[in-house]
């Protein structure tokens, strides 16, 4: 029997894009799409969703989380934007209900993919790497989320500590952003999406990861896998690894 | 106590840079260097090797690695060469000694987690996967050797089939060369070394991993590090990973 | 005063593209949007449209670019399906009538500036060169045109014929097609849009030229452009290159 | 007849492939190699050289012109070292002697060629560049003068200045360098050795140049290329691309 799916943000292009590929899958039965103006608990009630996706804005991802989870209901949310305390308070209500529940704030399986390359290849080649994340012009913050997240998915795994080098700039931060002696470089240009590029040195050799999101659609296969699995957890869990 | 190492072939462009690499290692101790003309058991058993590195031509390797192997001693043997059935009569004869000994095709660190990634990748998105290999203009077989065996370990671990596509080739061979499946392309110019690249799409994106390879001493490390770890192995392995 | 446009197919997506496009630009009048199934003669006599561009399917590409310019007007037409024979029969009329015309085979700048360099590299460099091109899986045909095309301003203008090389192929076709020497290798994913990547070989280094295009945005600038020029030309001109 | 040619610091890395190659040249004739303790001068009179070649380091490059101009003797120097000011007294010399010689910062021909279409390419997409150099870890200053220079090149011939964007750093520096609104980002790993990137960036496109320079055989063509050119000058020039 299908999934039965409430999208809570619907009408966001992210929510757009998802409206579109759960009502495609045969797995999955789309019932309902949530705005700003609805209550999202009278929703759930109503529509019986066994799982709510919410793709709203950041600054309502806590209170959204905690009437779901407090509903009883399988939450999967899509924002990067909740703090660590928040997090944990969410975990304990979900282990106290056995229900499963996922923060994912990147569905995309290729940069999942890049991110556990990378924090793997840091074992061995982690002493020298650099990140170099790319992206259109509209972005205002740099470095990105996933850029941050992956020097710190090497920096926790790496093999030896960076040595210390001599450097003079001419130019002042030619050298760009330093997380624990990762540089971070980020580029903003139109006809950019979204990139991620990390490269390992060695003697005589470079590993690259790369990563090329292109449009939205990217995210997809990763949401619907996140429906079909968060059912199965009894648990709260952080980043789309965990059911790959 | 350092590990008494003889290395075979060490005339050779390799050869010499493994000797160089040995030699400044504080954990081993270059007790030899045999060449075309000299007698591989005489010099084990002059030499008082623990392990032999053999670094010449592939159509000597099996002659030289039943040599080595009769004589007790750990083998770690780096040439492609070796037919399948050969492998195997090496496996049972180490077996038998309960002897530590090694194939390794390529020493890179950077490749061989390369093919380590492009396997597992292949788990969620090698039904649509391209490689493109690139070496200097002077390589005459095609496609590499790495470029194949990557191939292989795709083939066998990925989640699809690829779908069968309409193309019209204007110019015959654009497609490239086709491994059940996975197109390899094959570029060979001046100017360039030894480069793998492995191309997965899905919807709106791509994940790509890319090693470079621009010196032989991007094989030392592996090297240094097999001949740490044969003398604690027991068996015959194939292919660095098994160590790392 | 702002130049009269009338498009031609303006329903694909395209057409649909360039009508946002021409309206959203004030030195340009859009008057009118013809389809497959109005009478463009009339419809030119009817908008008075100073300049019309056709975005039709190849196959009606004479037929429509007879059509305009028997009527005495300005023509902008964006296929590859004409024939040499057409092309220089429409070169004929627009010269006796000293009409401004252009058949553009590609609005990219990006794309008319990678051929340019990849021409003018050609003449230090032009003997040892490859072309990689990438587009997304529903593309039926390899090597593209762009790559063909940009093959034979390499092979016209190349300071010297590549070497003849001894190659081994261990799979069919891994050196992709040959074009009078210069090698092509068409990759086809999803994720991919469309992609040139031109590789110039020489001792110890590469010069590497890369067009990507991932929208169809990406030809409004040099479709905005040619609108603007060809009311100043008076000859037809194949390429955009003409008017950059 | 062969050109007669004094290498100038042929104990050197570069001193000592440039005199492989101009050895190799059958248009050339090498005629001495000095050194930090030879008196140049009495060299030049003793060799009867046609052409000094000078590859010694920066903080001698004065003196050392000077002192070959002075001769009468044709000049290539291959350093960066030099002042305006000085270039401007040994261009003054040269003129009053009508004397051809050349300062040539990068005898690479494809670096010299992408600064060439990086410079042309400004002219359309110049409002939105940016640069990514890459050097081997041992390089100490960052931005790399080919970088620096590159960006002059585009500042000086772009179509229109760069928006200012809003943009908020969250880890310092992540933008990199900024050379008059273009940011150059500099990458400094082993495994590398000298590397470029120009990324143009439009709506739906991107227009990247790169150069990847492995081995000093790269500026080997280039340095031959000025030892025949230079004996036809009649005045100082400052970069090769002044003889392509």
């Amino acid at each position: 029997m299908a999934i039965r799916i409430l999208v809570n943000g619907a009408k966001g292009l992210m929510g757009q894009e998802a409206v579109r590929a759960i009502s495609a899958d045969p797995d999955l039965l789309l019932v309902g799409e949530a705005g700003r103006d609805d209550d999202l608990t009278v929703m759930i009630s109503q529509t019986k969703a066994a799982v709510v996706v919410d793709l709203t804005v950041a600054s309502a991802a806590f209170i959204n989380a905690s009437k779901v989870i407090d509903s009883g209901i399988h939450l999967i949310m899509g924002t990067t934007g909740l703090l660590l305390e928040q997090i944990h308070e969410l975990q304990i209500k979900c282990k106290q209900q056995r229900l499963g529940a996922m923060i994912v704030p990147n569905f995309s399986i290729g940069a999942v993919l890049l991110m556990k390359y990378a924090q793997d290849a840091s074992r061995y080649l982690g002493q020298n790497v650099e990140i170099i994340e790319m992206h259109h012009a509209g972005k205002k913050d740099s470095p990105s989320g996933t850029a941050i997240k992956t020097a710190q998915m090497i920096a926790s795994h790496r093999c030896s500590l960076p040595e210390s080098r001599d450097n003079t700039e001419t130019i002042a931060h030619a050298r760009g952003a330093d997380y624990q002696g990762i540089p971070i470089h980020s580029v903003r240009l139109p006809g950019l999406v979204a990139h991620e590029e990390v490269i390992f040195g060695a003697q005589g050799e470079t590993l690259t990861l790369r990563h090329d999101c292109i449009h939205r659609q990217a995210f997809m296969p990763g949401l619907l896998l996140a429906c079909k699995k968060v059912v199965t957890l009894s648990e709260l869990v952080y980043g789309l690894e965990h059911v790959l």
